[in-house]
């Protein structure tokens, strides 16, 4: 095996190595070489090689939110790395531990014009868990330290010098993955190397200082206080944002979706299904802001607790809702961080959702109330009127959402880009075997096919993506990717520009805001399968989207992709009136 | 006319109109509504709509850069700003006044778990010139104000908070838009809008407190000091950054180029000709290295005095040289900074190039010299050789830029790619009406084809781009771009991959080389070009190549792209050799 002739490389590999971080996302440059060529030359890591960074970093996004470890992205010096940002920011509000390495120039070659320099340390400061900025070896060029010159190291030997550099680097390493670890935050370690920058050796000269993952004290929270309260709120909300499936024991599901004061809302991204569950709250709560006696339905639907679990929030509808028709109590549980997205967070209880649950419902007594009931007859009624709704309306988006979601198979993972695709996801039914994700820490358009693509390898389900044509062709780079899956299936919705831009309160047709908001386009995405391999079929009609949809997740030689095509000045329309009738 | 309802939007346009920045470009979204409805719907002002952020940067970069006036980018909130960096950066290092406008979320929708917000303000602080945190306006929507409590603001009514708040942001966008005028520095404005966002005015509500840009005072430096060493140093060297065409006056490139005692050696992107110059720096170097007294003759052609102007060097070759045979004088003139790129830094000079040279020849002797001399037989004998060694290669990269710079018609904007591109065409002579440009200040491969068509519109001339296939295919986006002209020419090098890791010392042939490193790959750029409506021709072989050429650059109705393919496994060999043919 071949190791780096340069210390900190050797150091940094064998941390990974110790951590069990063995996944490594490499895009192409020569002063990350010590790096590439100690990961790719070590059978313990999965090496993936991705030349665009943006893409790369989305791709171990991707695969970091399936495998719930962290996964490393490197790159060389210069601007690669800031095309890393969009992807770090997702991990950052997403919570998920994104590793990213950039090798940097020796200091003494910072700020004096050389080539692919910038100034990487602390780049990434506003959204990033800890900066490790590494200090460069000085014992394998000797003759550099002359010029290289950390205050505190003048005056002593090479050698010493040397054994404090690495002492340095090891806490700074220590403390990357420990917070990368523990709290799930992305982290960024920029490792200066001097040249030559391709030497190998074969074993490692140097032995780090390795420290085991420290797990942080839990203290319990007294929760008698809340259980108090729960006992006798007649109206209890739980509004469950983007989880993991598997967060919630089933028997807690049960408690709650036989609870008649409780009204569970979940999203596609929650994760969790009950019959009794709302996972349409846009289906719910539109329809009462068009009804004559708003305010009373409304008075009616405000909770005296609400109860929240999980990521961000999708719908704007509950979130403007529960801003105007606050909780008395509002409680976030579990998770690293809580958002008072409502204006009214009481507290943060730092318990497992389902510890919190347990306590709730340990010797309770069943509360009486019509809140479920209400409600739930409200549900029944829009259900049975979307589906006449359904049988109403011509091609569209609406109705390409319907017919995709019925016709997934079972225990697929299901990956959504932002924007309408999420959006429209929300107003449906579907299989609840499905895994659902969409990247809602920025809600971003950009990296959205990278993502699915790198948790596709991240995951053994098949995998279907779902996007927009914008989402699609900015990330167009996605699929030059040489480890997609022959069942990894996309299907774009192609409404001809940012069909989301139609539905926003406010617009008016003009060219301003076909060429600025909706920016209408006449593209497809035909050309780009022929480019990177994969089949493509299209659909234009309901009729022609049945046929291929019944035969696109069949088993096939090659990845998939559908691309459909809707009225773009249909869809608002279409859109806006569901709401209307169901009303 | 329309105007957006929202007074900073009203702000910001005035200030841009007041300042002559005419040119925006504008990616589609929703927060930033008000600023797009009122640029969109002044015509004052020429908008672009680009949907990928990270290419509409370096397309209003390549404007800024050929328009030498600040170009607006602008986004809505979210991780679309981030997009921005790598361009950003770009801007950065070489002094281009991009002004980035990010329209954020209100101040308390910051943190709450609300999509697309992110944490913008001073989100590029390692590379930017100035950050303005704009305050969000009250008089709009003065229920908000209870949420939006800057602590100044809280005892006073409205209409007060609100003058003093349009106070403080005019103060900021004046700072802002002097750093980017006076100093070529890009800017960061970011810009807080509540909703409603798509409310519009017939006219105006505000008057902006906009002042004149202050030309700063500059103080005539003394150069009597470095006039006396000019007189009698025998070795003078001037080298020659990235500059503009016209930056140094034609009598003054005469004196230069008839001083025995000067010798002048420029790069592809220095802009600045005459027979005498050295524009083949590493034909020049290279040679010595392999040379059996190298040491003597490098001392021969360390200089006594280093002059360079413009901005960053590309040639490693004479940056290696200078290092370690450092001149006793390094005076950089001119420009905002001065980089200590050969770590023997004097004197930032801050004069104008012209003035400077005009008092060096003010009544000067002409000194005895044959440094000139010396090294212009050095030079002719390895063009003569350079001429001898086409002759005898098979078709290579080395070859096929060789065809196309003697092919480019006079007056073409030549613009580059990074990587073997731009260090290919330095080995060459070519026509010195071209105007040459690269992103030399990051040195990416990540904007170069966005960059070109952004430069193709803020200059007349027709553009070739000449671009390496990994660079190519990185910024495909580039190509999803409503604006190329149909003069705009490009010539992708296809190498099969990151040909540059081939030459580069301590590189092996392996799996992993292959892999990580050089990225091999199969694609052409056929498809892209049917996607995107450019004619696709291709070449790959010299007859081929001067057949394609000869009516490459004729009238067409679409713009044109040359697919050159040359052996990956061969290039490496050639280019090696050639330093060893002329040597």
């Amino acid at each position: 095996m071949k190791y780096s002739a340069i210390p900190t490389a050797q150091s940094i590999v064998q941390h990974c190595q110790a951590k069990n971080i063995s996944n490594i996302v490499i895009s192409p440059g020569s002063r990350n070489a010590p790096l590439t060529i100690a990961f790719a030359e070590n059978p313990f890591f999965n090496c993936y090689s991705i030349v665009d960074e943006r893409c790369a970093a989305f791709f171990a996004l991707g695969m970091a939110q399936q495998l719930q470890v962290p996964v490393v992205v490197l790159c060389t010096s210069g601007s690669a790395l800031l095309n890393y940002y969009p992807a770090l920011a997702e991990a950052y509000f997403s919570n998920i531990p994104l590793v990213v390495i950039s090798a940097d120039r020796p200091i003494y070659k910072l700020g004096i014009g050389d080539g692919q320099t910038i100034n990487q340390q602390n780049v990434f400061k506003n959204h990033i868990g800890y900066s490790a900025n590494l200090k460069q070896d000085v014992s394998h060029a000797t003759e550099k330290v002359l010029h290289y010159k950390p205050e505190w190291i003048i005056d002593e030997n090479v050698s010493e010098v040397q054994q404090k550099i690495q002492s340095y680097n090891d806490v700074e390493l220590n403390h990357a993955f420990e917070i990368a670890m523990n709290l799930n935050h992305p982290v960024h370690i920029n490792a200066p190397f001097e040249e030559p920058l391709y030497n190998t050796l074969t074993e490692n000269i140097i032995t780090p200082r390795i420290d085991a993952v420290k797990v942080g004290e839990v203290t319990q929270p007294n929760i008698e206080y809340h259980k108090n309260i729960w006992n006798i709120a007649v109206r209890k909300m739980i509004l469950v944002g983007v989880s993991t499936p598997g967060t919630v024991k089933d028997y807690i599901l049960e408690h709650l979706a036989n609870d008649p004061s409780v009204l569970v809302l979940t999203e596609t991204t929650s994760n969790i299904h009950h019959p009794n569950f709302f996972n349409s709250i846009d289906s719910l709560i539109a329809p009462i802001d068009m009804h004559e006696n708003k305010f009373e339905q409304f008075n009616q639907l405000q909770p005296d607790v609400l109860v929240t679990f999980g990521g961000l929030i999708v719908s704007k509808k509950v979130k403007a809702f529960l801003r105007k028709y606050k909780p008395e109590h509002h409680w976030h549980i579990g998770g690293q961080q809580a958002n008072d997205t409502f204006f009214c967070l009481e507290e943060h209880i730092k318990v497992s959702v389902n510890t919190f649950f347990d306590k709730m419902y340990a010797d309770s007594i069943v509360l009486k109330s019509d809140y479920f009931e209400k409600w739930n007859q409200v549900k029944q009624k829009f259900e049975q009127k979307r589906d006449l709704y359904l049988k109403e309306i011509p091609f569209s988006d609406f109705l390409a959402f319907s017919e995709i979601l019925k016709s997934v198979p079972n225990e697929y993972m299901l990956q959504l880009a932002n924007s309408s695709t999420i959006r429209y996801t929300q107003l449906f039914n579907f299989n609840t075997t499905l895994k659902v994700f969409c990247n809602r820490g920025t809600s971003g358009i950009d990296g959205s096919t990278s993502t699915a693509i790198g948790a596709s390898i991240g995951n053994n389900s098949p995998t279907l993506f779902i996007t927009g044509d914008l989402s699609f062709f900015y990330d167009s780079n996605a699929l030059w990717n040489n480890y997609i899956k022959s069942n990894f299936r996309i299907i774009v919705i192609n409404n001809k520009g940012g069909g989301i831009f139609r539905i926003l309160p406010g617009k008016e047709n003009s060219d301003v805001f076909e060429t600025y908001f909706e920016t209408r386009h006449t593209l497809t995405a035909e050309h780009l399968c022929s480019m990177y391999g994969l089949d493509y079929r299209k659909a234009k009609s309901t009729q022609e989207l049945q046929d291929e949809l019944s035969y696109f997740f069949k088993e096939s030689a090659r990845p998939q992709l559908l691309e459909i095509t809707t009225p773009a000045l249909k869809n608002d329309k279409i859109l806006i009136d569901y709401f209307r009738f169901i009303s």
